[in-house]
């Protein structure tokens, strides 16, 4: 039995601020952040994600975007596809940044 | 005798995090974040601002963006500007996000 495939997303050392920063300063993918910030996987319907009034190309869009720029892993299960935060490789690449960016997500209202 | 005047800047409380994150992703725009991290004042010439090889309007466009972000100041004297970081302002609204951000941006090279 092997493991289950992950779609294509860069090593750690690799993972580059300015990207993730680029990555991270879009509504709709802050929203998503916050999703994962649970640290739990999640599938990738938008229903779940309080994304309903998007189209689900659009989501995915998105969230290639989060995987491509290091902030998340997406495990695919036969025909499932499952989305978490790299926290530990977030935590290892830029020490710090992700809680600091949770915290700030979480601020107050203005 | 009145103070320089301000160019037009966000209050912290309407400093906005996705806006903020959306100014710092962009390499131009990060160089101009990490000479500014010096906590001095500093003039619009690209020159000085190890962005010799862009073209003035260029320069003056990701500043624009950068101020209007609230991640810096600028004030006007006369016929010249000068730039500087809003870190107490930052600090205030996001606290350790700035420090975050610089540290990962001075990392260790890939």
């Amino acid at each position: 039995m092997r493991d289950d495939e992950r779609l294509p997303q860069p090593v750690t050392t690799d993972i580059d601020l300015v990207t993730l920063l680029h990555a991270l300063g879009d509504p709709v993918r802050m929203t998503l952040l916050l999703s994962y910030a649970d640290g739990a996987e999640h599938s990738c319907d938008p229903r779940g994600l309080g994304l309903e009034h998007l189209h689900k190309s659009t989501v995915s869009h998105h969230m290639r975007v989060l995987r491509e720029a290091g902030v998340t892993t997406t495990r695919v299960a036969g025909r499932n596809r499952f989305v978490s935060l790299r926290r530990s490789d977030l935590d290892t690449r830029f020490p710090g940044l992700l809680d600091a960016l949770l915290a700030a997500a979480t601020a107050p209202a203005r």
